[in-house]
């Protein structure tokens, strides 16, 4: 089961999570292709008590069944949330609400030594700027910065040496590299 | 030979047009793995005659034999052309330049029927914007709206349907989706 092996929890915990806060500001949720094959049903049950569904261009596919992620986000705004994300590794992430659409580019990398974690780096990443900023489009840029510094090094060997300073200096490379 | 016939003309084909143009104002090329595989050589020394290189992720791949997108096009631009645009099909596409980088966004469709033909239609828009504006990003955005209209059916019958007021509202709809 090493390729399974879960590192989301439950969805039948997330629920339990979800419905003992008292008044959540915002509830950010994700899963993964070993809850959506086991428990969909809690999966899909847990998305709609949240606000915003983070999960990856294959888990989108493979959740509603359909090759569109066009497709596949609306269908999750369906159940209620306010936006999803999806991430699509080097090929950067797609926010999708009700009246809007935001695309969100990968920092180019020249040497991926290590992907793994990115996913959840973007999703500690975005969470924690979004509490603050209130603007998920900035902390969907932001949170593709810090999953770019996690793919540099194994484990957290790159991420631990970041300054603040290589976070803004990286986020101005991003608001660059889409200007025209 | 069904899944490898050669859209693209032969490297020495390509070769023999670019050496009997008189100070041609800018030459685009493009290549195949049909080519990569079988004249590499000479694919080579067609892209180091040329000054923009268009190609696909894959192809990009093959050619500089690296994972990385971004070794890839700075080993092209090492062959002396002024910029590589490397494209990523619904992920969209990528400018590199000596130093610059621009990531152009994929229009998010909601349902490809036959992309066939979209890079050639992405090449022949990019063509014809640049050779007006002079504005190679401007050009890519311009470039990847019209593939958008090219997946949207068989053949040219989505294309043939289009005016330039649905070119502009896709343009507008683009700029859009990368502001933030």
């Amino acid at each position: 089961m090493s390729h399974t092996y879960p590192r989301v929890i439950d969805p039948e915990i997330q629920l339990k999570v979800i419905n003992s806060l008292k008044k959540p500001e915002i509830v950010v949720i994700d899963t993964m292709n070993f809850w959506i094959e086991s428990k969909k049903d809690k999966v899909i049950e847990a998305i709609a008590k949240s606000d915003v569904l983070i999960l990856n261009e294959g888990e989108a596919r493979e959740l509603f069944k359909t090759p569109s992620l066009v497709k596949a986000a609306k269908n999750s705004l369906k159940l209620g949330i306010k936006a999803v994300i999806i991430k699509k590794g080097e090929h950067g992430s797609l926010l999708f609400t009700k009246d809007d659409h935001f695309n969100c580019p990968g920092y180019p990398l020249e040497d991926v030594i290590d992907p793994t974690g990115c996913g959840d780096s973007f999703g500690g990443a975005f969470i924690s700027h979004y509490s603050k900023s209130k603007d998920m489009k900035k902390a969907m840029v932001y949170a593709s910065v810090i999953a770019s510094f996690n793919a540099e090094g194994f484990g957290l060997s790159s991420l631990q040496k970041v300054s603040m300073d290589d976070i803004e200096k990286r986020y101005r490379e991003m608001v660059s590299l889409r200007s025209f």
